[in-house]
């Protein structure tokens, strides 16, 4: 099966398969998933229907795959030596472009992942899962510093806090999330939450 | 101007006003803003298109109604003598029941608000912002008391934490948001991010 798998995969160059999933990021982010069809695919990528059933077997996975490409090499070795130092850092590995965009593509996933089991699937087992490894790495090492009680009760909403503020920015106050407000809620709600220095 | 609308407005019952603001809910939840369209309103409440567009002029409206609608009599009176106290009443107004279907809800409107000016307008016109002012209420006489410094970072964040915990609970933990799960997360970070009491 892994080979075949390779041979299938191998019809179709990288760089090509990396202008498909910006095509399909494209999409998503205009039209939101259930809009985005594989005809659209198809012709904004001037590709065959039957080319991306071949490659993909279908929207979900195609589309997760996208969300997957778009996150790799984003896994970092952040340490700082200060929890603050840290999240202040993950924060700001996206600019503001990027951070802008990415919530154009959350807000045209927030709706669909909950109508499709499969898509909700691919989203936290690609997306959420490893950020949440990530920051419980990170959150791990405050603790071991002595930073962060490993009682604390606010270590199991650092996901909340975090993607929640992320996610209300833009209805809240008509302005999207930038690295400056996130980096002002890590301050000002994150650190206190935590009982973590917060200069 | 007010006197037509008056006149206009008396061709349907309340009782037939609140059964057709039910139903417009309802196909929210079910299918979102864009795929609810008003025939699809019409059918389901046996009423006519054009009665539709001439009592509400249009989608938006009617969406933006039907929620202010849902949303009234909620403003409440809650003043328990400490801001735990205020915080879990106001988590503690509506039932699971009642939270998970306005968790849908704001699903199927969070896309729809970001391309629809008309929609977001009305949506922070009579959602948002009577919710901002009663919490904000809440954490004026926290601080009169002496609960919360009147300069705390974390103030102007109330809505990010609890809006955000509550719009991102199923995506991070496949489980909808709960009162039992808000009083947690008030408990664990609102009230420590603060500085307040949290027994």
């Amino acid at each position: 099966m892994a080979e075949a798998a390779t041979v299938r995969r191998s019809r179709i160059t990288p760089e090509r398969e990396a202008e498909l999933y910006t095509a399909v990021l494209d999409l998503l982010r205009e039209v939101g998933y259930d809009a985005l069809t594989m005809d659209a695919v198809a012709a904004r990528t001037r590709s065959s229907k039957a080319t991306l059933y071949r490659q993909w077997g279908g929207k979900p996975e195609l589309v997760a795959k996208a969300i997957r490409h778009n996150k790799r090499g984003n896994i970092s070795d952040i340490d700082t030596g200060s929890l603050r130092g840290d999240l202040h850092a993950l924060t700001s590995r996206e600019d503001d472009c990027t951070m802008q965009q990415n919530a154009a593509l959350m807000r045209g996933l927030f709706m669909a992942v909950h109508a499709n089991p499969d898509l909700l699937q691919a989203f936290k087992e690609l997306l959420v899962e490893p950020e949440m490894e990530e920051f419980r790495r990170v959150v791990q090492r405050a603790v071991d510093r002595g930073e962060v009680r490993a009682d604390c009760p606010a270590l199991e909403y650092l996901m909340h806090m975090l993607t929640g503020a992320f996610a209300t920015r833009t209805l809240i106050d008509d302005q999207p999330p930038t690295q400056q407000f996130l980096i002002s809620y890590i301050d000002a709600v994150v650190l206190p939450a935590l009982g973590a220095p917060t200069e």
